[in-house]
This record gives C-alpha cells, structure tokens and sequence, in this order.
C-alpha cells in the first residue's frame, strides 16, 4: 500500500482486538480505535483498550458512552451472574447468558458512522467464528449482511464514492493462531484484559468463558500468559 | 389481533414517528418507545417525544444518551449552520449536511437489541421515501436489509424463535397524507417539534427543511398546524 489508507478499529481491551489492530496497522493502516462504555461490569478492559490503543499507535482513539444497561438483557450489563468454570460441553451449548442483544450490530453501525465523517471505508472487528462462545453476531453470515447494510445505509455508499469492507481477520483463527500472530506482531499481551468479572485491580477470575478459552490459547500456542506473569511478580 | 404483541418504536418527538407510534397502537401493538438523546441541537425534541409517548399511551420510554457529537459530522450534532429556506431544487439535490452518518443504522441497531431483551420481535420507524430530505437510510432497501441482517445478528434469529420485522409504515405517504392518517387516529399534533433548529421556548424556526416540510404537509392536508395554532394564542 503506497498511500496509508485509514481505517476505523473497534477496540475492546481484549486480546482478540488488541491483535486486529496489530493486523491492521500492519497492513499499511492509518487507524482510529472506537471503544465503548456501554456498562459493561468489566470496565477494566476500557483502561486496558487505551494502554493497547497507545502502544500501537492509533492516531484517534474515541471511547464512546453508550449505556446498554438502559435496555438490559446481559450477564455483562446487568445483575445475571456471570457463569464460572463451565466445561466444554456447556460452552459450547447455545448462546449464553454473556451474550449482549445486538452488540456487534450497535457497535459496527457506530463505527460505519464514525467511519463516513472520517473518510474511511475499512472497519476491522475481532470476531472469530472458531472459539467464539456462540454469539450470533460473530459469525461470517452476519458480517457479509453488515458490509451489504452499510453500503446501502451511507452517502458514500449512495454516491457510490466507496464500498465499505468489513474486514475480520482473526474470523477463521483458533485462540492459539491468533496470540502466535500477534506475538509475530509485537502485541504485547499483559496489557490487554479479556476476563468478564475481574478484580478490581484488574486481576482475572480465571474461571469465566473468556478466562478458559484465553488460557486454552496460550496453551496452545505454547506460550505463557504475560498478563499474568505481570501479576504473579 | 388477538393477542397484544409488543413493538419498539423508535420516537424522535417529531410529526412522522408521533404518526408510526399511532399506526402501531392501532395495530394491536403494545408498544415500547425508544428516543435517543444524541447530542443534536434540537435536543427540546425529547420533550416532545415524552409528551407524545405519554399521550399515546406507551408502556416504557427509554431514552437513551448517545453522544454523535463524539464522531462528529453533521449539522444535527455539530457547528455547521443548518441550511435555511433552501428551495425545491436545493432540498432535492443530494444528501444535506443535516444527514447524521449512520444514524438510523444505529437507532435500528439499539432498537434491535431493546425488542430482544423484551421478547418483541416489531420494529417500527418513521422513515419515509417520499418527502425524504434525501437520506440514505431512509429507503426501502436499506429498511428491507436491516430486516434480513436483524434475523442474523440476534439469538432469536439464531434459534428460529421469531422472525424480526421493520415496520415502516409511512414508507410510501406524503407529508399531507402522513398528517391525514394522524389526524385520523387522534394524535396530537400540538406536541409534537419537527424544527432542525427551534429557539429555547420550542418555537420552531419555520425556515429548516424540516419546518419547510412540515409546512407544506399541512397546507396539502388543509389543515392549520396546531403547534403554531397553539403558539400564537
């Protein structure tokens, strides 16, 4: 890429966007970081999405209030326990109660806005079809019908100046390729925070979905977790 | 219908989503309205919405704060004037710098969500084809995508629980029309703000596209506009 296209990266703090914008500016990306504060109950990671958002050098980093809680229906927004050491059965049986209605949906439709007034036309999002806990909204189908959505629901899609892409590169990666492919990258993992019920000194439970399916990856790719090698120092 | 099923609907405070919420209550809808309070200018909207959610008899009212100002880019949210007494070939000509990006993506997005956590499956929106202003993601095919992507994105698309549907219902109506069937089942038109930019007493400007249009409704519908009736007494 001769010209640095930008590009608008939503960032959560976890290990799996932390490496989509490691992609991404390896790609020849100018990126803007979109993150929100949708009143989550690990608000932790926002502080971890910036740390990352800086190390990797994103020129504009928007942390967006957006209280979910306000339509409920989440084990992350909402007073539901979030559910501990589940075994691989479970995880893998339906859609559990982690899962936030149409947040992938709200998310990228704030980031295809963000996206027209910035001038760009590339949207990078970490959702992987893989070890994914079953949302709906992380699965390839649903990515086509977004990048399909924006073209028609935008002024450059209208003037036809510009198709949007919706760009997942981490879609069709285990948890294991995706932290080898960030550590290739440089990512440096103790900065990001993927637990969804963390201590307030932002060590993790070690027992939630997201706790498993993290530790399984760096078990997988042979590595040792820095995030906390950082935190048994 | 025999059964009451519940709806979103999506309310600005203006003259057209007064009209929707109408049109679903007349449906047999019970309906739940949703405003967003996203930093435009006309943010006296949002008492007009509560006063029509009220007088229509809406079972909850989320209004939710959502700062666009954040991504910037349109004269709703931001410092660039809002155009004044444009004419016909003006207001025709492409989208105007009232265009929020993404907005009704986003509103729909949120609106999906909050019908999820409910259990509604019936979203309605004022857009309108006709009497348009030009946005993008007012047309039919933009409604009939976000449609198919909402049966993607959620768990009850997923499960096969329910089919999302986007109901639009003043798609194909003029302004005139649009005021006829309100009339017709009994709103209030008096509660109603449609101004682009109103002084602090609500008093509309008269001079934005928005009042432009509203103007013409009435006059087509051969009716005197009681939110002026009403300011002039």
């Amino acid at each position: 890429m001769t010209q640095k296209s930008d590009a608008v990266v939503l960032l959560s703090g976890g290990l799996d966007s932390a490496t989509v914008l490691a992609v991404a500016k390896d790609q020849g990306f100018t990126c803007h970081a979109l993150s929100f504060d949708y009143g989550q109950r690990h608000r932790l990671e926002l502080e971890a999405a910036k740390a990352v958002g800086k190390a990797l050098g994103v020129v504009t980093h928007v942390i967006l209030p957006l209280d979910l809680r306000l339509i409920g229906g989440s084990a992350l927004t909402s007073e539901i326990d979030v559910p501990k050491d589940r075994n691989d059965q479970e995880m893998e049986s339906g859609i559990p109660v982690t899962y936030v209605p149409a947040r992938n949906t709200v998310f990228l439709a704030i980031a295809l806005g963000m996206a027209e007034t910035i001038g760009a036309f590339d949207l990078f999002i970490g959702v992987n079809a893989v070890d994914y806990s079953g949302y709906p909204d992380c699965r390839p189908e649903f990515i086509e019908q977004f990048e399909r959505l924006a073209n028609l629901a935008t002024k450059a899609g209208v003037e036809g100046t510009g198709g949007f892409r919706v760009h997942t590169p981490l879609i069709e990666m285990t948890k294991g390729e995706i932290i080898q492919r960030g550590i290739d990258l440089g990512v440096d993992y103790g900065l990001t925070l993927s637990c969804y019920d963390p201590q307030t000194d932002a060590t993790p439970c070690g027992h939630c979905d997201s706790c498993q399916l993290r530790a399984r990856g760096f078990a997988a790719a042979g590595l040792v977790d820095p995030a906390l090698r950082r935190r048994s120092t």
